[in-house]
């Protein structure tokens, strides 16, 4: 017991104390030698005020010699048990910049680091009001003309963006603008969040019926409010609609429903950005120091222009807009595609009587949701990595902490398990003429995400409908043209469709950027998503980090949030923080902006 | 550090250990010598299906020959760490019934029990389906005619109470029965909340603006759902409105807004009730198998009759009833009564310019905000208590373990404390002619709650200005007439009056039952609330518990709950678990049924 939990303790401790004196001394070559070649650092704001990972010694070496002055890092201490397994000592640290407060993260391997995670936890001086900070909420004493808290609330709504100006606007009042408004409400960083639709939560409602969360429950908490412990593991989405509203209402958000962000210029005289919107229908203009899109992890919906589609009699839309399966009982469907939604729609279209061929164009990562749960997610966000301490707080370091670099040579072994595990369903999968793949490298699922946020299905059910000939299946071809009451593929044959479905997937996320602003400042933007993997999907040169996600852009003043749920919680807190360093006149120098590559 | 802790673990594993084998071989002689001549042990359900507390060895005797080869109780294990303090050892333990799971407290005293509190915490076989037990929520694989779960949703919200009956009718939607229904929902026991407001949360918006909580963030939570950890420590009227709508939405309650009970009967032959209800102006006739009435923590406002009243020509009302002081700026303003509503209103209203007269019939308990959260309710309930691992679960458990018997020997030090600290208010306050009280025995605030729910006031600013004679006071006398446009006092004075506020209190909660039921019901139900402790407003004999409360009362399927949001939280538990034991026909034999002594 001793030796298993002391050694790994006191090696931890001791790298600590190394390093700090290293850098307290300003000793960046006494720094750098504590680690290994192979070594990550990867930041969150803290040294670099960017998110970017250092990848080797000469990186981490650079990094400090232009941060490390300017940074001031002190007050390393270690933070719970350190521990060991096959080799490596895994540790938690806190630690403190000139500005700010942090939690890191460490692995060490034959006494020297190889991955290093730092975290901004708060900046100094503008700590959230929680616990004994909380406020008072009762003013004690007689105070003649005091208002409510219901007085002051609502003068705040009817104010901002007309007679005071947020600091900030979001684009998109999804998972990802609403866990983002949270923490800058918190940090007091005046905000308003813009959505098309009337109520908070209608980006779910609005979703075919069918739909619940592809990820469990335990990935899924939203920032300071986490679900009730009985929240199904796989939330239906009017349930996570009504949780949204609810959440924004509590949260005391200045949420701007149905209203259309129309276009946005940043005006260089004022430093200040100038939204126009339409909110009811009437003209406002809003203008905030900074602006932030949050509209999801895509862009546009991506339809192809097929010959004929304009004479086609029957219904057909891209999967975005599809209305659900009830109006097409006995129809004839096809559905262009095979990922999610692809699989989702073909599913709930033959649960409701209808004829449905799916037409696969290339090949597919199938993951089954239990697999994929069990092993890919259970370690970090399950009700036993809970039960073992892990909640999703640490989960979410923990997740992080692994470089992108390796993060596919971690994730292989779980999809080579999954192909034990699930072998006879693959099977039949390919006896159906099914095209499966794992990755380029057999990474799975998640490194599709990361990499191209496509080329996927968790599986909930319908690989089986496939597999079993339910659902009918054209692989390995497209579309060659629409005709008025049929589709002919490439292979020349001839279906019959009262449907179309294109499940076809979306553009970049610079894409709004293009409409709303201009493509000029798109371009400048460059490429949201991907990690320049050199993938398909996801050209080089390699990045190390997310493209544009949740830091700096080429373009001052504007940023892109986005992901899941798991990714707007996390990534939400560092993306308010830059926020509030920049409304508070913090020096915050970019370290390693990163360029851009690729124009969409 | 080791004789700290072995030694208090191994006295009470050895005591648990000696108990639990008497019980097994259900030698009850064993059993009560284990429990010192001034012992008690408290019963939340799980002996008794009551609640009681069994006071000195010969209740617990009589209580144990009655109950326990009906209990069968089993499996005693300490949980966590026992502690030492003043020579006592407190320790908390698990245990099971032949139908239940149960958590203890106890406190050995040279070795025996002095008190015992042993509560349910869940029914076997009908445990709440949270964490590991949580539903999947998704329906993996496809089923052609499946329902989302917003159809069910809304086909459950449409038919209950048409088309299927509720097993539970809960009359009245504060946070009494909201929490109830949160905890009926969780044990899938149907239940109607209905109350005459709009929305959940209109009992609070409805008060006076300038109203918070005056309890603090801790003490306050809801069951399931805690605030958010920057929750003001008193949270606005209007911002806890909209936590109960939102919990309520959330929770999914079948609340029946703008729906007034308008009578209620007992069917003999079908063994139900037949509510009668207004909804939305229609009528409809609930007929549940249980009534409970939740409708705070009193009865109906209680207005002296005086003479000339009728004639006055300014505004009068009962406190419960005034709308606020915004229309009484410059106004001569008589209130009478001087505890917390009264206090307020006065405040409030001298804050908006009026000229206030307080008419102070008798002497109040003053206790100053600041020092009853550090002094009463710190050690429980505070952000300090919740940094030393004492959450409010635990802190409930705690509280409930104090026998009612001796509560005010354990309060009286707290309220000697505060003469000292506040000595100088207080000096004031006598000065400025304001009779002060702790209590008969000194014991102070929270014994005048629970013995007579009145008699004083928790000072959040009024008190000085009462003091400094803003306020203005009229002590030791009442108001003897009322003219058309003044009062006249015992004393003969004659106080000019432009608005006249009755802040005389509330009658006791079953003058609800005579009024929806019938006086006979509510009189064999008899008083509630009270302990019987025959001092002013609680008469004798001594009862023990609250009377009435959360339990089996002398009327078949008809419950009373309420009480403030501490306990509603965790009182709602122990009625919910009765409730749904019910439901599922388990033998239910009540111990010890209250009698009824009082009517009213």
């Amino acid at each position: 017991m001793t030796d298993m939990t002391t050694h790994p303790n006191q090696a931890a401790s001791a790298w600590l104390a190394d390093f700090s004196s290293a850098l307290a001394s300003h000793d960046v070559e006494a720094a750098v030698a504590l680690f290994e070649p192979d070594s990550f650092w990867r930041d969150l704001v803290s040294f670099t005020w960017n998110i970017c990972t250092q990848e080797g010694p000469q990186a981490i070496r650079e990094m400090l010699t232009a941060r490390l002055v300017d940074t001031q890092p002190s007050n390393f201490a270690l933070e719970g048990q350190a521990a060991e397994a096959g080799g490596i000592i895994e540790a938690w640290f806190t630690f403190e910049t000139a500005v700010a407060r942090g939690r890191g993260h460490l692995r060490l391997r034959g006494g020297k680091a190889w991955t290093l995670l730092t975290t901004m936890t708060e900046l100094k001086g503008f700590e959230e009001r929680t616990h004994e900070r909380r406020i008072k909420g009762a003013e004690h004493g007689a105070q003649p003309g005091r208002k409510t808290w219901l007085e002051k609330r609502e003068e705040e709504a009817a104010r901002l963006g007309y007679a005071e100006q947020p600091y900030v606007v979001i684009v998109g009042g999804g998972q990802g603008g609403i866990a983002l408004g949270a923490r800058l409400r918190r940090l007091g960083v005046s905000a308003i969040i813009v959505d098309k639709n009337a109520r908070p939560g209608d980006s779910w409602r609005k979703r075919y019926k069918s739909l619940c969360l592809h990820d469990p429950v335990w990935y899924d908490h939203l920032p300071y409010l986490p679900f009730p412990n009985d929240w199904p593991v796989f939330a239906p989405k009017d349930k996570i609609g009504d949780w949204l509203e609810m959440y924004t209402k509590v949260m005391e958000l200045n949420y701007w429903g149905s209203t259309v962000a129309k276009s946005a210029q940043f005006d260089e005289a004022r430093q200040e950005w100038a939204v126009t919107v339409l909110r009811d229908g009437a003209e406002v203009v809003l203008r905030p120091k900074q602006l932030v899109f949050a509209l999801g992890v895509s862009g546009y919906p991506m339809t192809p222009s097929l010959p004929g589609a304009d004479a086609f009699e029957g219904d057909q839309h891209h999967s975005s807009k599809h209305p659900g399966p009830e109006a097409y009982a006995g129809k004839k469907c096809v559905v262009l595609g095979s990922n999610n939604s692809a699989h989702d729609i073909c599913a709930a279209l033959w649960e409701h009587g209808a004829d449905v061929t799916m037409v696969q164009r290339s090949s597919t990562h199938i993951a089954p949701s239990d697999s994929l749960m069990e092993l890919a997610l259970g370690g970090l966000y399950s009700e036993q990595a809970v039960a073992s301490g892990i909640d999703h707080h640490m989960a979410d370091l923990i997740f992080a902490s692994v470089p992108y670099q390796i993060m596919h040579t971690l994730q292989t072994p779980v999809y080579d398990e999954m192909k034990k595990r699930d072998a006879d369903l693959y099977a039949r999968l390919e006896k159906a003429g099914f095209m499966l793949d794992f990755g380029v490298d057999g990474s799975g699922l998640f490194m599709k995400y990361l990499r191209r946020g496509s080329g996927y299905y968790i599986d909930v059910g319908a690989s089986e409908l496939v597999a079993n000939g339910s659902i009918k299946l054209k692989s390995g071809v497209s579309i060659e043209r629409v005709n008025p009451t049929s589709v002919t593929l490439t292979d020349g044959t001839v279906l019959p469709a009262d449907l179309l479905v294109y499940a076809t997937g979306y553009g970049s996320m610079n894409g709004w950027l293009a409409d709303i602003i201009s493509p000029t400042v798109a371009d400048k933007v460059g490429k949201c998503w991907g990690l320049g993997s050199a993938t398909p999907k996801d050209p080089g040169p390699w990045e190390g980090e997310l493209r544009n996600m949740w830091k700096p852009t080429q373009v001052a003043n504007l940023w892109i949030h986005g992901g899941n749920l798991h990714q707007s919680r996390h990534y939400s807190q560092f993306l308010a923080l830059q926020l509030k360093a920049r409304m508070e006149g913090l020096d915050t120098p970019v370290y390693k902006l990163a360029p851009s590559y690729h124009v969409r």
